[in-house]
């Protein structure tokens, strides 16, 4: 099938560079000695988790909607990296009654007391506490009494059991160089390390010490320690990450098909038909030196045209301007013409499209359903 | 069923206020004795619709997904007001098949010479032209030849039909007074009626003239010489409304629930369950004199917290603090509790959920499905 019959707008794999994203960081994770837990959180799709999450290796989820999905198609070891709330209990005891391995995190002790008083169910809960290496967002920090405290309470608690630490980088989105990112990397290794330290020291056994973000994963530290590392939007790659440079923005594998749908030649202008319900409203890259608004904008065949970028979105309409040019002549494009956008945030992008079409060879070889809600 | 049934984040939608909404709008409609035309693409769910569009009345669709939904609940008198492509024209034609009177829309003579030459159906297409009134995005300007040579070669070809006129004040959304919304509605409503008279002075009837946006529409201006009124997020409204003045906050009738999953005292910040993947990455009130950041921050009942508003999103989670005192303490929320955001832009929060929940006296009274893709 050809790209002319997909009705616009469509999201778009390209295979190739998805398979290589793929392999580049099996590849890196391997000679890194570590094991790998990727996050599905991007596609959320079993089809598109073939090529780099296979069901025999663990995952990690963003939502428990994921986690049912994924282990209804035979996913096994399953960690949900959000802290659990009361009213998700239920989704969980179904997901443990199922015969997964859930680990699931907090980083209170009031949300240990919660599962402390309210978890009933035959299955033992095996629960990680976060930790905050970064000083991004949540988490405990590694040299608090409270992380002591709240893991002796999990492993004292009849129907719990402490599985470890887990700690995301975030602040790596900051990082816009290579030395940057291995810093980030180094910090994220020693700060849950020091976490460790102190919880065996008190006794207590750390069975999954688990770091990562897509930068701080690629980078080449050492890892001793670390039982596991976590990356997620490294299989499609985005603008963010390009001008963050962890790829080249070449590398992206996923964009949004669009088609003309007009243009306005006094001002510089072309509009498509893929606004922000289908690119989203991502603004990623507004605080890099290269803001490339809603997306990068390519030809047909994913070819970058340089300097065309997607300036503006409203709900159905997206307006495509040069970025130095604001009186550059848009003779190029015609109503019609298909062109391709590459996304500024590939999970939020995604997010925005009930299936996906794999393209290969520039054909549309299938097309990928993919899970929304919570 | 109660609110603290809810897995969160959820859409929940208040059915007084939604119908205290969609009153003001159809009273406001009758007394500017002008015919209606709701804009269904804020909530795409027939069951909201019920409210404030029923099945005998004309609709509005941003997407021919949306057509379809509706013409199969009964809906005849469609306009999809976005400019029509090529890979369109097949869901067109069964839309027509099926007897939907649908309108679509065009702004070039490119767009028209495709219609031409490829429209081969047994069903006459109504085509109207959209009108620039405002210089905002789309549409031919009303002095402009060509819209004169559209509408002849459209009455001329067989199987179309010139329908009439289309035009969006989007510039309304820069109104930030009764006064400017005023003017810029009695400007949409002038400049519409150049371009009918120009084509009525060439022999051109024009049976549909359609204006509208929310801020315009609920502007009291003469209407002499508009067939239709459009508007969309009136029913529900988001803080980008109550933002410009157009009604208060306390009117808006969707929020989402949320929970408290941590507090960072130092930081004053509180991390709820609702992330971007909940919210959207909407930033419409960021020009605003109040930038309500990602969403403002409701007890569980909907009672606005003063000046706590979602300040940064990330996928699935959500960073609450206070606009003017960045250390504010968080005393007030702990792990576990619930509370409600009120949306920056209504269409973009509702297309990150599958349904809604209608709440009634603080219950949930009803779940609402909606439609999404293209």
């Amino acid at each position: 099938m050809g790209l002319d019959s997909l009705i616009t707008p469509a999201c778009l794999i390209d295979e190739a560079k998805f398979s290589a994203n793929a392999e580049r960081m099996k590849k890196h994770v391997s000679a890194q000695g570590v094991a790998f837990r990727p996050h599905v959180k991007t596609l959320k799709s079993l089809q598109a988790a073939h090529y780099y999450a296979p069901a025999d290796m663990p995952i990690t989820v963003s939502t428990l909607a994921e986690a049912e999905y994924f282990a209804s198609a035979g996913y096994t070891d399953i960690l949900y990296a959000v802290t659990l709330t009361p009213n998700k209990l239920e989704q969980t005891q179904l997901l443990l009654a199922q015969g997964v391995k859930l680990t699931v995190l907090i980083d209170s002790l009031d949300a240990c007391e919660m599962l402390v008083s309210r978890w009933r169910s035959a299955c033992s809960l095996a629960v990680a506490l976060e930790v905050d290496v970064d000083d991004h967002r949540a988490g405990l920090k590694p040299d608090l009494p409270l992380l002591l405290e709240i893991a002796q309470r999990l492993e004292e608690a009849r129907s719990l059991s402490f599985a470890g630490v887990v700690a995301h980088a975030g602040a790596s989105y900051g990082c816009f160089t290579d030395d940057a990112r291995r810093t980030m990397a180094e910090q994220e290794v020693s700060r849950i390390l020091l976490a460790v330290s102190r919880l065996n020291a008190a006794g207590i056994a750390c069975p999954m010490v688990s770091v990562g973000s897509t930068p701080t994963a690629l980078s080449d530290v050492s890892r001793k320690g670390i039982t596991e590392l976590r990356a997620g939007v490294y299989a499609t790659f985005d603008c963010v990450m390009a001008g963050l440079g962890v790829c080249q923005f070449d590398d992206i594998a996923m964009s949004v098909l669009t088609t003309v749908i007009g243009t306005q030649p006094d001002k510089g202008q072309v509009l498509i038909d893929a606004g922000w319900m289908a690119l989203s409203r991502d603004q990623g890259t507004a605080s890099h030196d290269v803001d490339c608004g809603y997306g990068l904008v390519c030809d047909e065949l994913g070819n970058i045209l340089d300097g065309w970028y997607v300036s503006q979105t409203n709900q159905e309409h997206g307006i495509i301007s040069h970025m130095h040019n604001p009186n550059a002549t848009v003779e190029a494009f015609s109503y019609g013409h298909r062109l391709r956008i590459l996304p500024i945030h590939a999970c939020a992008t995604a997010a925005q499209f009930p299936s996906y079409y794999l393209v290969r060879d520039n054909t549309v070889a299938e097309s990928w359903p993919r899970i929304s809600g919570w």
